[in-house]
């Protein structure tokens, strides 16, 4: 159905995202054009790994995902298409696509050379409308990724940040908080889950996170006391914590890299 | 012509409204789909309320709408589908489509219960994506409304501010401001238009806001000083306090809520 | 392909964009919409003269591009249509087409005045729904400019900053500043091209800014340190004060309107 996605650190005061979708209509005028999100952090490549990697599955398979948080523009760094999943991902090679390649051992990456993609004229700043837009625009109409450059290895990795397991506590970090204030952490569910197979209930878990101890991890938002910080499993399948009807970001004063530890 | 639109407080930052649309491509690949507004002040049902009933006489007959203020995601308050003067609005049983229902008569509200028509694994706190957004879909394509569960009396209602009339006045609250900064009340232009059909003019319609009086009502924003508090009808059929070139609840400080009267 | 473009002040929090979209779409049910921008400051209609004139040739011809930054809305100021360079323009007659009207000598500018084609119930405040969203999807539709109004040529036009030359020195100014506080001034790239065709090196090319001086036209934003003020040519063809991973601005307190100078 020629779906192509925009994620970008571009805000939402300036005509860059209207420029980038002009590009991709003139080549396609039949695409569909979805943003997932222009406020990730300024140039912050591992919010951009993260909001992609958790958003892409939601949209059909042959969607052409672009994402452009890219402080190397104009650089020596590569513009990069990875196909993994049934899914085609479009971008700078600076590691924003590494939370997905992590997960695809078939995930396959190309160096986009082909020039002749590009906007005839390629400024120094501005790549996701003269390199990535264009090159989606193609892709969405079946031109094959081998079409654009050859595949390579030596892609960009990022560190990704991994949760440690101790005898009884799981040690994560704050990897995102969202407009709600609610903290969202990089531990998954399946830590809860496993524990509540070996028959603690979820009443009897904690969470240590700025200092403060939380006790037990809820079914709904609405399940505790307005203002109160909570845990939950969230939507991206993460162990969260949030305030009902407040703002939990604020209250306990969380940042995006604070310890959290699950204890039991 | 298969039109969704979203109205949200998820704001612009996450990606949480790109994954909703992705899920009604999945299901309906020829949907179009519209944002109202995602700057619905943080789970402010009322807010939530006013905004769709305002807005979705613009959108063409058999339109889907979906509102997502929600603070008791996932706790047992219903799913709701209502169909209302031609339209279909999808969201949560808390009262944000009061302001519809109470203006027909012929309005019919429905349970959602179909669990064959959400997201096969649904979250805690993202009943947007998981429920709302392919209901709309599936809408969308023409299913019936009865497809989805079936009609229920005993909905959710909230008390939607009224406007209170005296002899020589009428007194209404400040319902919204928008971001300009104009003051937006809920007493409808019918309330001048009457006083006007009396014989009095305009000029000496008087609005009280803030502990300040404003003298008349003008026929544009330019029609005034710069800066200067004044009054109009504005594009919601309401009484408006507005400051040409400047912002008007800054001015006059004033809040959701507060207090408005006419006098003549 | 029906393509329509909107470029406004009104923000993100309000339904006011949703409306026009509703409105176009039952005029036109295969418009496809494109937000250029709706964080164009507040009642600026050199900034969105500005946006338009550097957004509009990267979509296709034919697109109609609809900008309402109207501070006049509901006075006598004329509703026009402007087909320049293959495009249509739609919005107030206050010069916000002015940049582009400038330079097409055979720009032709309309005023709209066939009031069966605005919405049957024009509002004094929102002309963009009323009368520009209606217009703009009838054009869409293929309707001729001829169908809304007679050609003028006493449209109103606004004073666009020029740059001055100087002997050793071209003087501009600071035009716009973009979400990442990039300082981007009115001095075209012809001026940094005709020096290095003179021969001088762009490391020896300088540039005044807010009482600074900073040394050298950079190729990309990586070529540089960390947070230092760095001059490069930019994605609008326009010198451009930036920091790399920095937010300009804020470093040399720029604001709309300083002086700058390229000086060598």
């Amino acid at each position: 159905m020629n779906l192509i996605t925009l994620t970008t650190d571009f805000g939402y005061k300036d005509p860059f995202v209207g420029m980038m979708k002009g590009v991709i209509y003139k080549i396609n005028d039949s695409a569909t054009i979805v943003d997932i999100s222009h406020g990730i952090e300024s140039q912050n490549i591992l919010e951009g790994a993260f909001i992609i990697s958790k958003s892409y599955e939601y949209f059909p398979e042959n969607t052409v995902h672009v994402v452009v948080v890219d402080p190397g523009v104009g650089s020596t760094r590569r513009p990069v298409l990875v196909s993994s999943f049934g899914h085609f991902f479009v971008g700078p090679d600076n590691g924003v696509f590494s939370m997905i390649i992590e997960n695809d051992r078939c995930a396959r990456v190309f160096e986009v050379t082909e020039q002749k993609y590009f906007l005839k004229s390629v400024s120094a700043t501005f790549h996701g409308r003269d390199i990535f837009a264009p090159i989606a625009a193609f892709l969405s109409k079946g031109f094959s990724t081998g079409s654009f450059g050859s595949a390579i290895d030596d892609y960009t990795r990022i560190k990704i940040p991994a949760i440690e397991r101790k005898q009884a506590c799981v040690r994560g970090a704050v990897i995102y908080i969202d407009g709600f204030g609610n903290i969202i952490t990089n531990i998954p569910r399946v830590v809860v889950d496993e524990l509540i197979q070996m028959g603690i209930s979820p009443s009897n878990i904690n969470i240590e996170i700025c200092g403060q101890k939380i006790n037990g991890v809820r079914k709904s938002y609405a399940d505790t006391k307005e203002g109160e910080p909570a845990v939950i499993i969230n939507s991206f399948n993460l162990v969260e914590v949030f305030a009902y009807l407040g703002n939990a970001a604020k209250i306990l004063k969380a940042h995006k890299g604070d310890l959290v530890e699950v204890k039991f």
